[in-house]
């Protein structure tokens, strides 16, 4: 191939990750600056750009390069733009063309995309998603995001901003109060967040306190300081209140997926992020509620079972967001910039 | 053109209605037969295709047609099969291989889709949609269905049967029991038999006899027979239940679109059927609680309203459902069969 390599870029609330990454999804030179040093687009893309071009000349020059993919919250994959990302200091109050920025300084093709977006890509690019051409991919970290994939494309929407599946009211009455100013988000259940949160509210009702249940090993950690990998720690110690959490959490999430079947139909969900790590202790309730919750006709007639697989991302946790990031850029080979 | 025409065949559990399409959407000649009087889909196709040719050698022989293109219920594109369809005698115990059977009755190219699909492809090439290529048609009648058009393109999904967005579970508590045999779907609130259960069940719990309510005019009706359409008669003259009926219609319908636009963020959002032809009374509160429910990103920053419209179908009622799937044909035109 003539050109080898993409750049893929995470750009968090903190700090900027990047990597030089080759066709087989291997990242041969990394970098990192930080996001949150500088008050405007302009400073940071000036201290950018330099440590963009370090890699690059390490690995043979623009020439190598296919592009420039981008993964960073709310972005719009049409405009290129950041638009008032409320965790980036110099994005927060307006519109930033971040995409044009750094073509104009690297003279690189750029693309830019939400972060959910650039796991979904990065799935199908390197990860579970090989050879599938309709998945969704569900974020689950601080919220939940997500990516769908239809006819082996990202949907972006008419605006750019489709697939927010975090925000899907899951619980109209009586839903908990999101982040977005709306109750009921998926997100306030299934995000890390709100997987500690059921602990809390089943520990303040005294869940382990009826019917001869056993005190929860979370009543150890203050109150306020649990976290769902503690959660995720004492179900896997086989505490029943935390076992209980996930099961509630598994019945959400596995809701919601079967409503999110009757939309497209997918070959697959596909989880990613902190929460999906508690492996078997969260797939299992959520494949049991998908199950008992999905419509007749998208079970196999036979076996009963759900016709979209659930699965986990098979992207290395520390490298997902440069891969996903950089999975972006490819798309330069096929299309005109 | 070489071909000036298709075929569209509207295939109910009673009648089967066809009629030769033009290009502007003029049916020029139309016939029907029953569907409920043959016992095998080998009967049934050996009645319709010579009806079928009867109106191809009027319009000027087969050289003159791109194709055939069917909307029938439990029919699956990929397969051009009908599948276990409770509502149609001879396609309720197995699957019919229906779009090979008419091609080769026929000698055109058949396809095929669910009355919604087929509605949603309509709408496309004649109706609201026209430039459209992100889109959702909502077809209100006996049930729920839906039509998700994304990059001009039908969403199918994996296994052919994406787009039951009536399946959708909106009530996840307490919800209403639907022929599915699940709770709580969006077509037990919204469809006409929904429409006219609300108005039943808020009768019985004596809506109009509180805090000096006006008695309804719905009382003049047996309680077993009121319909949607009297509902809609009835909020016409200003009774107050029936306005309210609409208004808890609404509140279910906008808050489900508002899930919906989660997903694909659609230019608009079409309303066709029956149920819709109320007009105002039922659009006015849809878009207010839709409004009421949409995530921030999804409304116009500065006007607040939300960026996906909500519209009407602009098919004639009548010949809807025989357009939608004429509609289907033309692509035969793009692709190979």
């Amino acid at each position: 191939m003539d050109k080898p390599y993409v750049m893929g870029v995470d750009i968090g609330g903190t700090n900027t990750e990047f990597g030089v990454v080759d066709a087989r999804g291997q990242i041969q030179y990394r970098g990192k600056i930080s996001t949150a040093a500088y008050d405007t687009a302009e400073e940071y893309v000036a201290a950018l750009a330099p440590a963009l071009g370090e890699l690059i000349n390490e690995a043979g020059g623009k020439e190598k390069f296919v592009g420039i993919g981008i993964g960073a919250p709310n972005s719009n994959y049409y405009t290129g733009c950041m638009e008032f990302a409320p965790n980036v200091v110099w994005a927060k109050k307006g519109v930033i063309h971040l995409a044009d920025m750094i073509k104009e300084a690297t003279g690189l093709p750029c693309a830019l995309t939400n972060d959910a977006n650039a796991a979904a890509m990065g799935e199908m690019k390197y990860g579970a998603a090989i050879g599938m051409d309709n998945f969704i991919m569900i974020t689950l970290g601080t919220g939940v995001g997500s990516g769908i994939v239809i006819g082996e494309k990202l949907v972006y929407g008419a605006d750019g901003f489709a697939g927010e599946l975090g925000h899907m009211v899951v619980r109209p009455h009586n839903g908990r109060l999101c982040g977005c100013g709306r109750c009921g988000c998926l997100e306030t259940y299934a995000s890390g967040p709100g997987i500690a949160r059921t602990a809390r509210e089943m520990l303040e009702a005294g869940w382990d306190e009826k019917e001869n249940r056993e005190r929860s090993l979370l009543r150890d950690i203050s109150d306020r300081e649990i976290t769902a990998e503690d959660v995720s720690l004492k179900a896997a110690q086989g505490d029943e209140l935390s076992l209980m959490v996930y099961d509630y959490t598994g019945k959400i999430l596995g809701e919601a997926f079967a409503n999110i079947v009757t939309f497209s139909s997918p070959q697959a969900i596909i989880l990613f992020g902190g929460p999906s790590k508690a492996g078997k202790l969260i797939m299992d309730p959520v494949g049991k509620y998908m199950k008992q919750n999905m419509l007749q006709v998208f079970k196999n007639r036979e076996t009963g079972d759900c016709k979209t697989k659930l699965l986990f991302s098979e992207l290395k946790g520390a490298e997902a967001a440069i891969l996903g990031a950089s999975a972006l850029a490819w798309d330069f080979n096929k299309t005109s910039v």
